[in-house]
């Protein structure tokens, strides 16, 4: 919804609300999805508005309704709720859901909340909050429909006609043999379009897959994604089926794993939390060590370019182009680095590959190092002989003739990006393999490794093609 | 699947066709996805062996499995199919899996596979083939279930068993009244727990979202996340529904999106295809006008630089801490907008937070310029009093006693990087803000843009803080 709107649905809500218009409030539930209506009121706090329209609304809506809403406002509701109300929208609640408004509200209210949990509600609470962050265990359901081999197509209806309303998704019916080993999925569909009196085991798809409670989530959404799921059976270490994750939740995890990779290449420690909601210090906290780390590292590139200081106040015209050869260089390598990490993240290739992906990078970076280097090789020219700048620092002798200062700088920083580019790209798709091989995310150790070894090879070029090859060759002879 | 279950798999399923062992290859069928199975054939290109293969398994996996090879075996099979044989396998697959296959092969194939076609589906795919890429149309598929309102639950649900098998998903039923314009869904599940006499119309959600064909696949992604959907209805400027799309498809275009995203931060153009797909020549294309403009944007330090040759030639050290100045504000600025673009594409947050969003960063900024501006003092003492950084440029003679050269320079390059975490912080949040103004993708003006203003200010603060405050006030006084 645009915005607009969602000031106009504001403004009904409420306005419907003042004149206890029950018809309209409802006709809004009816009409808008859930999470339109909680933006509306994302800003209301007046806990006697949003009681209201919980008692009007039916206990369905009301309980998708509350999964949406602020945990601010979670509170406010849990608070002024009698136990019986309670009671009512935690029935209608699912196990996952309510795990995640508990992990966000204060102690003394979660407290509350376990106490009035029905008890087979609590444990699946409880068993929730227990698993690692990031893992399967820790974002599956506990409510979800498994029924045994030699169960007929018809009772398999008739029960999930019965119990299907406390699933999360009676789309994909998990099946198991007598040990409560997982051997099969059936989808809702094979079952309506089966013979009444066929067994489970009869239509079951054997060529399922499913993952275990403790695996990675960001290997989960790939699973999802590779196989084109609406729902993943998630097991223990005995292949007993303990829950399942949806594909709604792979969403979610897919963007919450997306930001982590972007915020590790960008040098952030993590980006989970919406922006305005984090507070300052903990924004400076995310970025400011990753400042100094980088600083430090940089002390390299300082003790080149100091050891090379009686040259600069020689031939100040040295100094300009320093940012413009380590600039250029962490570029390049940014941009290898950047497609390394995603294709190894999105699975294109592996650890085994890296030969071939060395070998095209080799091409790839003589060719990008050939054409930047004509290029810079005009544009300094160019600079030069405009007067952007000032090379009263080189500007030989009228003796020389031909060989003018100018062409020597010029050839000096072409010739330099040609090795920085080739070098840039190198390392810059060889980090992420390292990293992987020593079991670090790639994301994280490559954008500030690559620039800064990119620098001191960059520095450590420049330098000595200058003072080993053009310096005494065309130089010295006419200075000393 | 692991690489070397894969290898296990390609090899079983060799040995089996090579003995002409029907039973085998129908069993790998029945237990191994198809995905896994067409990455364990992606290296074979003996026709033999793949026609083994479609003749042996039923026509349900065969359409599966042609979807998931590569276009080279694509055109292989469809060489070598009778016409008969092709007709078969175009009856079993999906009007999107044709459309896509269909636009990697050549123009001849692509004849006659249109030529071949039932006239239904060559509709279909014509009709898909014409919409604009990245839009909802060109995503979308013409495979769906439709009701009129008045159409009973029994009625529904005979329907769906007789023709449900066409759709890409019987799990949401749309629904029209008599002008065909789209006005519910009904979810298979509802469909199941409702009483057989009831109307479509009695048990439809009224709340459901839809797009239209022209709409960009991004904004289709980010509905289906909000609204948690598993499919929705695309719909004509008339409101008319003409296909759907389901969340599998969302899922791909989430990962082009990102891939998308990540690219333009990095300066690279495109990486939709996978990199060990992609010619070096592209590559190539695609990252070398980034680091030519980005070499043209660096006029204005060069610009800069030189105008202060004649300070550099005289003290050299100035030019030894450019690169960490440049460094520590690309590395701010660029943290402050991939938060703030990455916010922006969530939809965290609109054009109207801005001032809130540059409020806050001005805190950070200004907490973290405060402690960089420490740590660099401390660290730059450091660096001289070990010798890192030769200090013989500014040390200044016996006389001055306390005021050493030493605490300038650091003094120097403390402040100025006070300023420029805060500038790079403040152009970084607020860069992002004017490209949505002016209706450019924020994440492609971003990284460079932001670094090369960064790179402006903090240079001329740095040198100005020098020849304006510092050395008339301590050096030129000793000097002169």
């Amino acid at each position: 919804m645009e915005e607009i709107e969602i000031e106009e649905l504001k403004e009904q809500l409420l306005t419907a609300v003042e004149k206890r218009d029950r018809q309209k409030v409802i006709e809004i539930f009816d009409t808008v999805p859930n999470i339109d209506i909680a933006e509306a009121v994302e800003d209301v706090d007046d806990v006697k508005t949003l009681l209201y329209i919980f008692k009007v609304v039916n206990n369905e809506y009301a309980a998708e309704f509350f999964a949406e809403l602020s945990s601010d406002q979670q509170e406010l509701i849990i608070n002024a709720f009698s136990d019986k109300e309670l009671v009512d929208l935690i029935n209608e609640s699912y196990a996952d859901d309510i795990t995640d408004a508990i992990q966000q509200l204060p102690a003394n209210i979660v407290n509350r909340v376990l106490k009035v949990c029905p008890k087979e509600m609590r444990n699946d609470v409880n068993k929730l909050l227990n698993y690692k962050e990031d893992t399967a265990g820790s974002v599956m359901t506990t409510e979800y429909i498994e029924m045994k081999e030699d169960v007929t197509v018809k009772d398999a209806i008739k029960f999930i006609r019965e119990k299907g309303k406390d699933a999360e998704t009676v789309y994909t019916i998990f099946v198991r043999d007598n040990k409560r080993t997982l051997t099969g999925t059936v989808d809702l569909d094979d079952l309506i379009f089966a013979k009444e009196d066929e067994n489970l085991s009869d239509i079951m798809n054997r060529d399922f897959v499913s993952c275990n409670v403790n695996d990675d989530q960001e290997d989960v959404a790939k699973m999802f994604k590779r196989y084109d799921l609406t729902a993943m059976a998630v097991t223990n270490d005995e292949n007993k089926i303990v829950g399942i994750i949806t594909i709604d939740d792979v969403v979610d995890i897919m963007e919450e794993e997306t930001s982590e990779d972007i915020a590790r290449m960008a040098a952030i420690s993590d980006m989970s939390d919406p922006y305005l909601k984090t507070p300052v210090y903990k924004l400076v906290l995310k970025c400011v060590p990753w400042i100094i780390a980088l600083m430090i590292l940089q002390v390299f590139s300082t003790l080149i370019l100091s050891g090379f200081e009686a040259e600069i106040s020689k031939f100040a015209i040295l100094a300009v182009f320093t940012p413009l050869i380590m600039d250029a260089g962490g570029n390049s390598g940014g941009q290898t680095t950047t497609m390394i990490v995603r294709s190894l993240s999105l699975d294109e290739f592996d650890k085994k590959d890296y030969w071939k992906v060395a070998w095209k990078e080799l091409r790839v970076a003589a060719l990008i190092g050939g054409i930047v280097a004509v290029f810079a090789f005009g544009w300094l020219m160019f600079e030069m002989s405009v007067g952007i700048v000032d090379t009263s620092s080189i500007q030989l002798s009228d003796k020389i003739g031909l060989i003018h200062g100018e062409l020597l700088i010029a050839t000096l920083v072409a010739s330099t990006l040609f090795v920085t580019m080739i070098i840039s790209r190198m390392v810059g798709c060889s980090l992420p393999f390292l990293a992987k091989l020593v079991k670090l995310d790639p994301a994280v150790v490559c954008g500030p490794f690559t620039t800064t070894i990119v620098d001191i090879v960059s520095l450590i070029t420049y330098f000595l093609i200058w003072t080993q090859i053009l310096n005494p060759l065309f130089f010295n002879i006419y200075y000393s």
